[in-house]
């Protein structure tokens, strides 16, 4: 039986050299804006001083918040509020990674409803209501410009987890490939296999519905397709066009259908020890799927399939080669995690991710992500 | 080189019984509803009796405008809008087929702007504020729960056109498959046919984009797969599922990549005749396509594989087979088209419809037009 809701009021607007249209977007939406980075990709790259010179040339001035960091701190969220708040700024502008944009989607939040943001993330309080949010991504990973979540980690619990609010869909999101071409190749291997489990596990979650499937089927097959064409040769702009759009569309599918064990258990990883998301992932991914295909063989045969393999049978397979095509092959080991933090992980996560956990195919107890974790020590 | 722009906040509830929340979701939006509807069907079916009990339970209070006839025209648009103005009207529900909800549609934008709505749907100006709509579909082809636009025939010129904006994107649509499953077989054949081609047309559409094309594929294969299906037995109501959802794809596919030649050229056969919008289609349709295979084969090849055929080459055929099944063959003479019809046809296409026109894979002149619109006769 087919029943579903679906309100997601993404603004896209997607192309080579969009960018240059910010100036424009942002003197419809305010008159002040809170520029939010963080600390060097977008000032060496020059970004940042294009978009300053064309807010001013459309009358928006604005204020340069730049103290974002991989994984985002509620505390960095208050300090941006708290100077959007006495700087007058109307309108929010997130620039870079996810970390840069999930920040300003949770300061555009915290401006206007105040008070203890943590509240919000675990849903003992709502609003919907934030001041407006322009995304312009500078990797193809998070997705952040296609949905409604920020995530944030509480440095006094190390607690990971998203704001997940309407009212912080970005109002429009700048898509420009051509942002994405001078990326690391270490940070696109990363930020693309995230793009690929948003996916993955939207497709897999049983909150999905037919048009976060048909979006994630699109999303995986886009990033087989294209992820290790751009690793590989990074002036292939037809690739890093696909690349980016399948990120946006892996961030929308995860929107309506959340997102399942992976991110699920990823997140006590990262939020304890700040390592990277996308080498936690790629660390945790082959072990939770190796235990879950008997709970929906046919799904992960589709996405075999979508990434070359015959059957649910070689699924893991496929997702190891791609990730040692990508050379991101790794272990939670490797990434500084250890035994005695495999019980905490575990609790988190029952903690911060119960929804996750819960819409994953196969439905692990906390002894099972006890097991998985220490799998992929 | 992949560019678009992609922004259509629909509200979807989707299910079985979803209808009966209408109450609680008009109370969110409004305090007066104008309850837009036809002459007799939702009468008959106890389901006009339901909201109204619904809305009352609920707070809101009503007053009925029933006077929304097949292809409505704009002088009724007028009325309705007066109606609402008059009763201090906050919120418009239309509910019915695809006329009463694009009436809706153009009451909750004709009664914020006022003046000629002509100027709008020619784009002589613009506006971008509506009443808040919430559309109830009780027929599976029009889409218009899943966009922005609506059809309206102006009777001093019989021009046919859509009024299309933002603002008149439902905010709420309720798509409860159960109030399909009461249509007449004739009415589901038009309507589902009319689905189906929304689909194709914006698939085919040289404004189609990733997120529209998946959108449409996945529309036009559950209208292959369910049309016949729910035609042959109206109990199969997994079949209705897939149509009802199959029909707010429909929608939404046109919203982002416009209709294309069937569309663009029935619009002046229904209306100068006022014939159903879902014959005039199924008698130009098959013509249409006929002549326009060589502009994109490879698409009308993907077109006909997800209607059970081969490759390009019998897509016009499968297409036939579908409207034989569905007993929908026709022809415009048989509809009361001549000979005398064709001139005027043909020109007020290129005025109504030139952008359809425009965007199909062929694009036909003057004379070609009316050459396809003889071949239909």
């Amino acid at each position: 039986m087919l029943e579903f809701q679906y309100y997601l009021p993404v603004n896209l607007v997607f192309g080579r050299g969009k960018s240059d249209t910010i100036g424009e977007k942002a003197a419809t939406l305010g008159k002040r804006a809170l520029l939010v980075t963080g600390g060097s990709s977008t000032k060496r790259s020059g970004l940042l001083h294009k978009i300053e010179a064309l807010l001013r040339e459309n009358g928006v001035s604005f204020c340069l918040f730049d103290k974002v960091t991989p994984n985002p701190l509620t505390t960095t969220i208050y300090e941006g509020a708290a100077l959007a708040a006495s700087e007058g700024c109307d309108v929010i502008i997130g620039v870079g990674g996810g970390s840069s944009i999930d920040a300003a989607k949770g300061i555009a939040f915290q401006t206007v409803n105040g008070g203890d943001i943590n509240d919000f993330v675990f849903g003992r309080k709502f609003a919907d209501q934030a001041l407006p949010v322009i995304a312009i991504p500078t990797t193809c990973g998070t997705g952040s410009e296609g949905n409604g979540f920020a995530v944030m980690t509480n440095p006094e619990t190390m607690d990971k987890k998203s704001l997940r609010c309407n009212a912080i869909v970005p109002v429009c999101s700048i898509i420009d490939p051509l942002l994405m071409t001078t990326m690391p190749k270490s940070t696109l291997a990363c930020v693309g296999f995230d793009a690929l489990c948003h996916s993955m596990e939207g497709y897999l979650s049983s909150l999905s519905q037919p048009l976060a499937r048909i979006q994630a089927l699109e999303g995986i097959r886009l990033c087989a397709q294209s992820l290790g064409k751009v690793y590989d040769d990074p002036s292939d702009l037809d690739s890093w066009e696909q690349m980016s759009f399948a990120s946006t569309l892996g961030g929308m599918v995860i929107n309506t259908a959340g997102v399942t064990a992976p991110h699920g258990m990823e997140h006590p990883v990262s939020g304890l020890k700040n390592i990277v998301h996308g080498r936690g992932l790629a660390a945790l991914t082959p072990v939770i799927f190796a235990e879950s295909i008997s709970g929906a063989p046919e799904k992960f045969a589709v996405i075999s399939k979508l990434l070359g393999g015959k059957d649910e049978n070689d699924c893991v397979q496929k997702i190891k080669e791609l990730l040692n095509k990508i050379d991101l092959a790794t272990t939670l080991g490797e990434q500084g995690i250890t035994q005695e933090d495999v019980d905490w992980m575990a609790e988190n996560c029952l903690k911060v991710s119960a929804a996750g956990i819960y819409n994953h195919p196969v439905v692990f107890s906390l002894e099972e992500i006890k097991q998985i974790y220490r799998k992929a020590l």
